[in-house]
């Protein structure tokens, strides 16, 4: 049976190591970056070079009742990559072709495995941008990209991956191809199946080609920075800031567990003795628009109570400030073990969450250090342990949990960005309720009777008797 | 057994002529604005006042077996909201409270009965903005403006309907109450129902309530014209905006015979002699930039040969010249009967749609007039005939099936804004494919089984037998 599968794998890729049964190399395909959600090891992996290989062997698994986990370059915070026990685990990573870059139309066609930075680059040589830029832009694909709707710190202003895609391309569990959307900015023909397979990480369809729309480049940024003596006050100036009607094209918040891991990680100072929380704003308005926008928001920080505020339109000194955000996962690394969070919460209860955050720490004899995108609520609460001891290790995953509980009791969600993957499936229903639920595992049966792609991601797996038939 | 059912819908309802069965009344609740779409005769309307109203219609109906048409104000212009015969038809107008406006969190809650204007001027008592701005404005209600996932003139730069939805509840076909969404900026939690159900048309459920994002209010735009004595130049003055980098908050184009019945319905010399194409332009950049904008787009139409261009900063001013665009629909319907189409084609296409256009009347011994939305493509061709003909019926028929043949194969789709209703379910195949046919077959039966709702709206209806049992 397993060999049978094999042989049609083979049969159905193009040789040149596309088809990996090693378990040493097999073991590198298992997961993604998110330690807490479990994986099992793959039979197989496949890496396709085109849609008809995807095809090809979605169609040998499916006679084989052996499941796909789709993947992309693995960089994924749920699990919503890994490996189930016996898989076969397809990387689109091989199909990294931009096929096309439009610039009248301002539209590109990728295949899932282009790097994000890769699409930013192309497009920069034409004067266009794409925004989407999840912090693993310099590694991550756009499949994934598009599997997970992942964000960044771009989104307050431009939107997350879902808001530039204009159709895709995808496999069905059937084994055919289905093609959703358009090339042109507007269509309303049919139901909305390319946001149907946005953000559906991998359980509805195999994406193996998007056509993305782009935007003009815009100026080099300003960057303003915040220092405030409490969290309370930096909450009340992301207040302020959407009240004066402003739209920073980035503004992050960092609370002072953060500041410090950074500081250490940098080996600069980068606050003040009481600083609380930092806020990091910029603006890449049009001209003199920029320098008025970085202004409004300064005024707007020194009457919240801001301790300390600086601006600068020099784009090398605003890359040095935003270094200490971009570095505040790893230099809390640096310090142990992390569970790093992704609720978000309306803009108005940004303090509470952290405040909330930092008592759920304090109860469980823990840290938890938060960063975020403040422009849109979604905060990255992390939460520090002792990777070696196991009551601590125990004492995270409940202040995990009470975390994901707060930003629910704040209006929030228990993901802005990352995904449910295989981390958070039981609290979907909390967040959704049963009637959503119900719908979900429809709409799951209507495009995968039989449970062939990424079994367990998004929705509990089933045992396999309780399945519908095809 | 009618008898039952009516019995049954009154006491879901609260009185006051909630329950209209006199002919004479449901016959105004038949059909919307799309004057070729079929439509049959209502058992009766209803007017529910909540979502729980909803509810009891949906499950009173489904123990009847009855199909249920929802509908808005009836502006729509594909017979989406058309009666089948013996249908309930459930108008949401009276569903019309704003529930919240959240100016902090920039969003609204409201009922979908509410008119899109009067989110509009709320929001603007805060400083806000709520884009989408389909003609109808002033009378449609958002629940219609949700079901087809309308547009407008601000589409190039703001986008449509479905990009300011955070969050929905709808009532599906058992009369369960499903909540989508969020109120946070970003979310990532399960499949996009939000999305599925925008532009669905009321065939997968009956939206009661949305949450919807707004936007700082921009500033008052000024006003570009440009005239060409051609379309190629008026189109190529589109590829050259756009690779400029621009992107105006609003650009519309007209034809030399929309042109010149707008001219003589005002009463006014709106253009010149040999004027072939009016290209209408405007910018709502903040300060400076918005003046640094209207001289490059004029420069830019100036060196694309335009034989005339006009900028101005007087909002009066650029609403009058606006007027002739407003108007062009009302302006050709004084000349006779219209059928207006709804086709969006890569901006790079527009001179050769409208020429198309002006071939294919002229091969059917008509005249096709177009209007459209240049920044998107979405081009609205209106086929002119007389009514009274049954043999130029026939030709306009042939000519409007000939104008979305023709945006297909420019690259374009069958329907940017208006939806596909009960007017082009034929066509849906056509520019889908079979596959993704079979997917909207499929999600259609995940939720709504008995094909409860608005039968016959986006995919063609089936004979009762071969509905799948629920």
């Amino acid at each position: 049976m397993t060999a049978a599968l094999l042989d049609a794998l083979r049969a159905a890729l193009d040789g040149h190591g596309a088809l990996v049964t090693d378990p040493a190399a097999t073991t590198g395909y298992a997961h993604d970056m998110m330690p807490l959600a479990p994986y099992g090891r793959p039979l197989a992996v496949v890496l396709p070079a085109s849609a008809e290989q995807v095809q090809a062997c979605v169609r040998a698994c499916a006679a084989a009742g052996v499941p796909i986990v789709p993947r992309g370059a693995g960089t994924g915070l749920t699990g919503a990559a890994n490996a189930v026990d016996g898989c076969v685990v397809l990387a689109t990573t091989r199909m990294n072709r931009i096929l096309e870059l439009d610039p009248d139309n301002r539209l590109a066609v990728v295949e899932p495995g282009v790097v994000n930075q890769d699409l930013k680059t192309a497009a920069a040589a034409h004067g266009l941008y794409y925004p989407p830029d999840p912090s693993s832009l310099d590694t991550c694909t756009l499949g994934g990209n598009l599997a997970t709707n992942a964000g960044g710190l771009c989104c307050g202003k431009y939107g997350v991956t879902g808001d530039y895609v204009l159709g895709l391309e995808a496999v069905l569990a059937d084994g055919s191809l289905l093609r959703t959307g358009r090339r042109t900015v507007k269509g309303v023909a049919g139901y909305d199946l390319t946001r149907l397979l946005v953000g559906s990480e991998g359980t509805l369809g195999i994406i193996t080609r998007a056509t993305l729309a782009l935007r003009p480049l815009p100026a080099v940024p300003g960057t303003v920075v915040a220092a405030f003596d409490s969290v309370a006050q930096a909450g009340a100036s992301v207040n302020r800031i959407v009240r004066a009607g402003l739209v920073p094209s980035l503004m992050e918040i960092m609370d002072a567990t953060s500041l410090r891991a950074s500081s250490a990680y940098l080996g600069t100072e980068l606050v003040g003795e009481g600083d609380q929380a930092l806020l990091l704003c910029q603006s890449d308005a049009p001209g003199a628009a920029r320098e008025a926008e970085l202004d409004h928001m300064e005024r707007v920080f020194r009457q919240a109570g801001a301790v300390y505020t600086h601006a600068t339109q020099d784009a090398a000194e605003g890359a040095l400030l935003l270094r200490a955000r971009r570095v505040s996962l790893a230099a809390l690394e640096a310090r142990g073990a992390c569970m790093t969070e992704d609720v978000a919460v309306p803009r108005t209860r940004i303090a509470e969450l952290i405040e909330g955050c930092t008592r759920i720490g304090t109860d469980a004899g823990l840290t938890v250090a938060v960063v975020g995108h403040a422009g849109d609520g979604n905060m990255h609460p992390t939460v520090l342990y002792d990777g070696a001891d196991t009551g601590q290790y125990a004492r995270a995953r409940t202040a995990f949990d009470a975390i994901l509980a707060l930003a629910l009791s704040l209006g929030g969600t228990i993901t802005g960005e990352h995904g449910v993957g295989k981390l958070k499936q039981d609290w979907l229903e909390r967040e959704l309720g049963p009637v959503a639920l119900r719908v979900h595992q429809g709409l799951k049966d209507a495009l995968d009777p039989a449970g062939l792609f990424n079994p367990g991601a998004v929705l509990a797996r089933r045992p396999t008797g309780t399945r519908r038939a095809t």
